[in-house]
């Protein structure tokens, strides 16, 4: 059965409420992935893939990275929130390896296998995961956003799957380009999965404005891909 | 058991000798597809893959393109062969089309599911075949060229893979950009699988120079994300 509970770690003084989600009729140590939410905040979205990957045998924790739980009231605030954060790149690397640390720390978690992924805003942090040089096995970004923090690049060790919308508005073909570049430099296996005709929430069933809408052909597409990636990366 | 047998066809006076490779064991009307060689011609490379495919239930027709079923004696003799009728794309479009329309005559195709493949050259004509508007489900180019033919353009009807070493010194990320650009404007449902230090040829275990290499990873992710497009596209 699968089992799904709040679960509490932190960075100094900042407390983060994730949620851990594993087959409780696995045994012995699993490989372990991070889910990153969306701007807005862990929530249902998120949750439901966290689980649909422990169905798959993994010990998944759901991250938390403004704290306390916190969900944004709506893009409003989810907007705000994510602007403040991504001002701070340095603090965004520091809070994900404080998720990174703790599902390592896990009994059950193999912590020689792990990997990442994470939608919108949280692919960004996801490949800032990997940009940090962690001993991370993968890091898949969907619908990310692609433009590298200001700090040293490092080598990466993790393998990176971007998917991606051709026509996202907030990561233009020339962002892609760029990112290609960057990857290129210090990623040792990278791959760009373009959707045409395909914007930015690709993945979220109620995204539905010009650029940033649902499409089910890529979300599909997406998730065969990081399903298969994980399996190959991570040893399932 | 898989049946694999010389096949004539023709486009006016010129005569083609493909292969034609099916499993004799299925029955009723079966999608088909089109493999496409690189530049050297058909040879053991291309109808092995035909071989794969067949297994996996299409009927495939491995393709001629240069006439009599010539193979280039080497690279220099390919590429001479190549440019020659590169230089022709219009013709290009005709002789794939002679093929196209040899493959849906025969009695045990489902002339309404039919795709295409091809690698390097043959990559590009596969994605030439689909811009003639003809009544295609699926093209794929595997480490393919993405130029536009100098004719006018037409909507597709087929949806389109490239697969794509982003390394590739005969397509070049302004190449991919440019080429993104068409099929946004062309194709119904276009992707790009694109793989970080790869080059051309990543197919071909015998390319080992700079730029031109096979590659493992990409091989087998190319392969895997083809027969599922295959399978969603034509019905398997």
């Amino acid at each position: 059965m699968i089992i799904s509970t709040p679960h509490s770690y932190s960075d100094g003084d900042t407390q983060f409420i994730g949620r851990l989600v594993y087959d409780e009729d696995g045994s012995g140590q699993r490989p372990g992935i991070l889910v990153i939410p969306a701007f807005g905040g862990l929530g249902n979205f998120e949750i439901e893939r966290a689980e649909e990957l422990a169905a798959l045998g993994y010990i998944v924790l759901a991250v938390d990275y403004y704290g306390e739980g916190a969900q944004a009231s709506g893009p409003e605030q989810a907007s705000e929130w994510m602007r403040a954060l991504n001002a701070d790149r340095p603090l965004i690397a520091q809070r994900i390896t404080a998720a990174f640390d703790e599902i390592r720390s896990l009994p059950m978690v193999d912590p020689a296998r792990i990997g990442c992924m994470g939608y919108c805003f949280g692919g960004k942090i996801s490949l800032d995961l990997a940009r940090t040089g962690a001993d991370l096995c993968a890091a898949v970004s969907l619908h990310g956003l692609f433009d590298a923090p200001p700090m040293p690049r490092q080598k990466m060790k993790a393998a990176v799957l971007a998917c991606h919308g051709w026509d996202d508005p907030l990561a233009t073909p020339e962002a892609v380009v760029t990112f290609a570049a960057e990857m290129t430099e210090i990623c040792p296996d990278w791959q760009l999965l373009a959707f045409g005709h395909t914007g930015h929430a690709f993945t979220n069933p109620a995204a539905n404005a010009p650029g940033m809408a649902f499409s089910e052909a890529a979300n599909r597409r997406s998730w065969e891909n990081l399903t298969r990636f994980f399996a190959d990366k991570l040893g399932k």
